[in-house]
């Protein structure tokens, strides 16, 4: 398994479903999944999906640019986005960073243990 | 213990110890530590130091924006910064993001096991 490319995978993925249909994300968080957004602090998968589907805004495209990933330990994976986040209707695209602690699942897979975004203000 | 206050003294160590003097963050890494800067990737307490000395300027200044953080698991700490570096000679600060995660020593302190750097150009 290369982390890189499951970082790539899972990072696509997530901000594919995220710009097509949030509420599609509540399978990657568990119960004791934390997202820390704008410095705000919500645990749990139906609280997280309940705020991100509770943005002001509907439509927004999630562009890319740069993904790094770490093995964290415990067979999790830390994974690092830079991009821009466009909303439908505005001019400027916004600046994001964001941070995955991504865990095993007993499946053999991943869900998210740790989200922190924070909007980059030029 | 106030995970909120141990993030943010951690972080005014770090940055006031990197813009003092770079060599004294070797302590706070160890030989399984990782180091991704700019994409590229440094392992071990003596070799990231030997990145972090080289960088190509002398004297610079870190001013903090945003600090987020999380427990990650076994005892350990997410720890996400954004801000500015100004360079020194340099009209304009660089805007960057950062992420540390922090885990546990036997001597009830903590040391970086994961460290992400990127700037976030304008």
């Amino acid at each position: 398994m290369d982390p890189d490319a499951v970082a790539k995978a899972f990072v696509e993925h997530y901000y594919s479903t995220f710009d097509a249909n949030r509420a599609g994300l509540a399978n990657l968080y568990q119960e004791g999944s934390m997202l820390t957004f704008e410095g705000q602090k919500i645990q749990g998968s139906q609280n997280i999906v309940a705020k991100l589907t509770s943005l002001p805004f509907q439509q927004c495209k999630h562009n890319i640019t740069t993904v790094d990933c770490q093995p964290s330990g415990s067979g999790g994976m830390l994974v690092f986005v830079s991009g821009t986040l466009q909303l439908v209707g505005e001019q400027h695209a916004l600046k994001f960073s964001q941070m995955f602690h991504l865990m095993p699942t007993p499946q053999g897979s991943f869900y998210v243990l740790n989200d922190i975004f924070r909007l980059n203000y030029a």
